[in-house]
């Protein structure tokens, strides 16, 4: 190790999930090996002036779709430009999906993101898997993504009929599989049946734009798959992660559940919390289109407030960004009919600025909450804490120093991503990130990047995530249920015998 | 006509939905020619004292399966001794489910119920149709049901997986059917998969008695398949009625939905308002296995207050029995394994009383609240009002002289039903029918049967009953969507292709 | 009795609370004496066409101050102006509320309003008393009231500080009172503490413009206020209603205690279904200050929705208007203190065009339930049924005839009241009222009045409503408390002492 | 500073809010100075084996009455019995109760505590302050208590009227107060007047045993009354901390409140948690009479797990004891009148055991959460932490050794707490604090004191805890109401005057 490695933050303020104070931050080939004040530092040691600013772990998005290929084409935003504009925001950590197609592999695809990401990030990242199909060689894969390649959830979709949907049954199937080998089961909780034909309907009755995408998926179809998915994971005693709660409904049936003691976490997205579905009914095409992803924004514009005075209140636990970026050429590959939309939005680089807004400057969190639904919690659900999500001694050195004082408006002309619009467009944002640092070097500094593509490692999880499966575990072990004794019965028995 | 077939009820309250006012009931073969003081009736008249008592229209039972051949046994009650039982306790009507066998018929099977029933009835009935499976014969049957048999609801089973479950996507089907052709859609909700995983878990744990049929199948996965099976109709803008809402989670389901704007009923029944699931608990296998249905009573001993709640409320508005019954040595079948036990219990004598006992005896209902949900609210959903449920001019002569200041107890020992014990064994009843009259007949007198099989008569239902396809046909023609006009887009489009 | 009062109805359809029927309707000398087919009629008897229309009864508007003294003025509309426009809008009859000062004798208010109102009144009206302080002489005047006046219902406010706001006691006092002479509580839920200070507060912010007035007294302010009533009406065994339930939040009170099986009616009136609080906000002050009136009006955009959806479901009850009228350069005397603007908005004329267009014509709820709530359920609750609210031989010949293809725009300057502006204001109204008979007389056809002042009259009202008192008293029957019986204690007991 | 003073605390699993990690701790001259491995030690150090232990942060008692004259006696536990059960149960901190008599000087009231306190104290404590009355010198009082005494809580009773009671106007004082000077306002919510009425109606029904305690005041007596404070601390901006939580409802009412983003805390205490209000209809009067206390335990006995739910879930967030012992013989002053029953009992010594039994043991919550509940979040909330309820570096040593596999059986006989009965009675607790270390000295050990009354300091508290005012800062900022700019009103203005 030699001084080059070393940064001083000096006089920042440390805010992490449980409080805030003011220390200096040591970092040293990667990791933070020392918070505090009067700290003994290398010579030749770079010294971050932080004062009047705030010092907060970096953002870890639970949710992203990096070079996706999906509907036709494929994301406008891959692991490098992802990854850059998740720096340049704040965010230092992403987490990405491997989506096998039905009868495939799921080593394999693990392999081929791999292959496709490792080169290319600019931050660390790791990596959720996709189950789209069920059989035997599925839940062998699944214990050896878990036992092998670091994987530690699994998310099902519910939605996205004959491509990537389950039944019923075969979600009870992977939920019980999760439970054994202590996976998180997460969900994409949408009513597929009742999409493929709300659609029809829509296409039938002569809706062809981005407003049939809402109208044939209404927030009431979230709302139930999100109900069952909670029940069916409670049948299995399985801990339950629904990934992008979009909806007012879907979330109070989150909310409620948690309330009856069920082990579930709901996670809304940028999105959901910085802007709404109204967008869908825009006169102009492209603007509309921009906005389509699946679950849909939704119409009631009391929609974003109210999911972030639940995620404020742990009714909601994790933000992510289901950043999955189409340029508008892409969008219009559905110009005449809204189900060929390619569906995903921008976020991973506003997400930080967009929940400021939202929750810290309005009120309705503080700094540290803030800390916890950006960071701090994803990095306990999915066991990467206290490595990530906090800073403390030992900690992996991703930081982002964010001037609370300052303001920007957000917009596709500077923004750091590949796609050509953003649903944020002219928001203004209290709150900057002025410089980000990932694995002890800075990234990110004053609106420049200093990233190189491959920088960043993947991050394996380890299984039976304390936060998570402490309860399951205990669970388990006091809830498991008993017969009554009795007498055995020993009256008369009637033949079987239907009268027709 | 005669004067032999004329009745005079003289001095009794009568008590409609509405309101009750004190007038006499003249009674002309069959149908009620006169209501108030000072009728001029034929000489010879019969005149009955009612002095102190209530007049009620008769009770209309939403929900027996009489002669029934399920689960290897056909039911202790036939329909003769099912509607002797009925208007021994001041019900003289019953609506019956005819239940064809996947990929059979459903209009054989409504002959077939028709020949079983028409000659055993001693008071009138009518039924309702199981939709066990689906295809486009099945459209058509119902069709002609509608059309020519007098059928105008149908009822879809979310649970017995195999054997009579439907899926998500056949009941899409046919709601969207039952809307077109101006039926309710009923259902029984329960998700059926989750019990068969349940039900094996149970059986592998050991738990083979009563117990583990509730066990398998907790509130929750009612109230899960009460809320899909409400998203699905309201999707489809068909009339929703919930039969045999057991739990409070469910009712609460159905009680917001309502609040909502959705057009849904809820049917509780008379085994759900008088006891509870904890006998499943009994150390008595017999006893346990006695109270054994689907869904089953629920073990949280707050469940029949809060339903009644409800009911009075109108969150609530029906009250059938699910009657059902399987004497000890059938119910024995399952004495090694609670699945093999049949499901059902007793109610169709019993109902009037435990509703009046525990609803208006309890202060949470009058009388009049009383008639709408053992009577007029069934006549109303099912187009039978004015005929039925009310006591009117013109209106059929169903009703009951009822003595609101006797009490009864119930006991097996005294009950007029062909089943060897009762779930009410031993419940103190205020409130006490007297006289039955059945289309214009003394039926049933100061604890006497005058019942002729065969009296009874079947009523052939019209669709789109207005108390329900009012509003549906309004929302239809209100609440189609519309599509946005817009430019067309004409920008860039790129070519399909996928990077991998 | 000559022909000249007699009335034949045909060819219309008959609506009440129940059901619909095709049927004539024939009066005579002020009272319904056929409904049918074929009736017999008198010659002379003057002929109505409805062919293709509904005849409902008519309107009662449970909630209007005509000619009151209020905030340094006097409304726009006495009871001549008011009972016009009411029968021009289909309504014939209104509960109007005596309102006597702290200190004053409710005996001689009644007095007073009564030699107002009985010679300027077009139709049929009773009377509300307000009771606005407390000791033994109210409570004998309460008595007095219900037993020689007619009177049924007691208004107490929890707003209007110091001038008519009652404390808890003195609620708990009054509602003991009620319960004990068979009379229903009315309130007005608002605190009034908090009103208080909020309108110091905004004032001090330099707030005086009319959005002050909703900000001083957010919905929470009534929601708590309704909460506390039903609590204290819990107590004393008293039923309650609420008047004018302005918002989301203070429904869903009501509807949940409703629930939870407290006796308690809300009462939404016009102006809330029909319109929003965002007008308080509106640039031009007039504008503004023609919504306010208390409660507020609610700036959440989908109350309206929200309200009327739990009327369809019963879990509100009846419709009033609060119909308190002052003309613009009487709201003038508050141009630059919202706190003195008078409080007050119109809708006696408009209330059954807004609510069949808002609740009919929208799907929410059907003609039936229209009736309900605009009529026949503040008959029953108030005592008038079935004389007031029904279509029945026997029962006033109150009715309207309405044509529900019709359509008509609201405005100032058609309507029929003296004020000179409407909150209604273009409202397009699908349902018109063409012909409005009051007492078996044809008081408005086809745009024209037809009324005489004095020729309505005073309806007193009967305590211990059967509507209301059959469960209250059954409850009081079954539910009073009893002791434990237990040996007494017989150990040591300590002397009386403090450590200080 | 010597080794005497120095502990290791060796080989167990460091347990905090936000995770468990194995390490030693290290601790020298009453504070922490080392948390992790292989850390250096002084010689002489005591090294206390921790091996298969956990090593939680003290307990914090929210809420205690010691040695609290009250209804004609003084608590059987005085400061030094008190806190020798405390820290016997693994508790180091207690926070007491100030109360001074209407019109009495809250000043001296402080004083007089701290002089009985701080000789007897046996480990930290500090004092909230009760305000039973209002004028300018309370005002005056409570700026003095803030920035002189380290008082930053003040609580307001909502019942024991004439004693205690404040109106809702003085709360609007109170809090309106506390929150200018940074201080957060607690009550006790129950509604005084219904109270008040309650009672003299039991008795007048000759109810004088202890159920009428609870019969007097229902739950939804306390539930509107949290739904007032917490409407009136919102309009004021207040922080609002509510005690004793011990209902269904009136915790509902908390939570959605919360979800609502009202910044309202809910403290449930051990007696709410571990038992239920049926006992108050034992037959023993003395059992009965030994439950007494104010909310009362509820009789619906699915309260303590829903309430346990809740604390799970950061519905609700503190866990005190309102521990208030009074022996038999002092309970027995009520033996013909439960309104003369000294209201308390038993809980600062059990609390961490029957929470970990009934909240971690059952698998609703984790080591982490009990250690937030129990610990931390009152060190946050009331602006000790990181001082207090936490295991890190700096922080005070206050910590338990706890053994979670360890058993033991709740009794009287064994308790360390002078009163001669215990609520728990029976109770099996898995989880057993085994060493309890305070300020840095081992007090407890293998259950066996090693107190020395007055050891225990007096802990002042600074105001503006971070925890609770960040946001009420920013809400402050944002949220200040605004004026709609308008054109002046120019048109006419009627003159006052009123028509009588």
């Amino acid at each position: 190790m030699t001084a080059q490695s070393c940064i001083l933050i000096k006089g920042g303020k440390v805010v992490n999930e449980d409080f805030s104070v003011m220390a200096d931050v040591y970092i040293e080939d990667g990791v933070i090996s020392g918070v505090g004040t009067d700290l003994q530092v290398a010579a030749g040691t770079r010294v971050i002036d932080a004062t009047h600013k705030l010092v907060l772990p970096g953002g870890i998005d639970s949710h992203t779709h990096m070079e996706l290929s999906f509907m036709g084409t494929t994301t406008a935003d891959d692991f490098q430009t992802g990854t850059q504009a998740a720096v340049a925001g704040g965010t230092t950590m992403i987490l990405d999906f491997v989506i096998a197609q039905k009868g495939c592999s799921l080593l394999e695809a693990y392999e081929r993101w791999r292959r496709t990401a490792d080169p290319k990030v600019c931050c660390d990242y790791s990596l959720h898997m996709a189950v789209t199909w069920w059989d035997d060689t599925v839940k062998k894969e699944m214990e050896t993504l878990v036992s092998e390649k670091g994987i530690n959830s699994f998310k099902m979709f519910m939605a996205y009929k004959d491509l990537y949907m389950l039944q019923d049954l075969e979600l009870y199937a992977v939920f019980s599989t999760c439970k054994e080998i202590g996976a998180i089961a997460q969900v994409h909780a949408e009513n597929g049946d009742l999409i493929a034909e709300g659609a029809k309907r829509m296409l039938s009755l002569g809706i062809t734009g981005p407003e049939g995408h809402e109208m044939c998926r209404p927030e009431e179809v979230e709302a139930e798959a999100t109900q069952r998915a909670i029940t069916i994971a409670h049948a299995t005693n399985c801990p339950l992660y629904v990934v992008h709660v979009m909806s007012k409904s879907a979330a109070k049936v989150v909310a409620n559940a948690r309330r009856n003691g069920r082990l579930v976490f709901g996670e809304p997205i940028a999105a959901g919390l910085g802007t709404d579905g109204t967008h869908y009914w825009h006169e102009n095409w492209a603007h509309a289109a921009g906005f389509v992803m699946g679950p849909p924004l939704r119409p009631d514009p009391s929609t974003p407030g109210y999911l972030m005075d639940l995620l404020a209140n742990d009714d909601l636990s994790v933000t992510g960004t289901d950043n999955c970026t189409f340029s508008v050429c892409q969008k219009a590959l559905g110009k005449d009919d809204f189900t060929k939309i390619p569906n995903g939005v921008n976020g991973v680089e506003d997400r930080m600025s967009v929940i400021w807004e939202k929750g810290v400057h309005s009120g309705k969190m503080d700094e540290n909450r803030f800390v916890a639904v950006t960071s701090t919690n994803a990095a306990k659900i999915f066991n990467l804490y206290p490595r990530k999500g906090r800073i403390a001694k030992g900690s992996d050195a991703d930081l982002v120093i964010w001037d609370p004082k300052a303001s920007r408006v957000i917009s596709a002309k500077t923004h750091h991503q590949a796609v050509d619009y953003n649903i944020f467009e002219g928001m203004l944002c209290h709150g900057v990130p002025v410089v980000t640092i990932s694995r002890g070097k800075v990234v990110y500094e004053n609106g420049k990047l200093f990233t190189k593509p491959g920088e960043g490692r993947y991050i394996p999880r380890k299984p039976f995530a304390e936060f998570v499966y402490k309860r399951i575990n205990q669970r388990e072990k006091v809830g498991t249920p008993s017969a009554v004794c009795r007498e055995p019965y020993t009256g008369e028995i009637i033949s079987i015998g239907l009268k027709q």
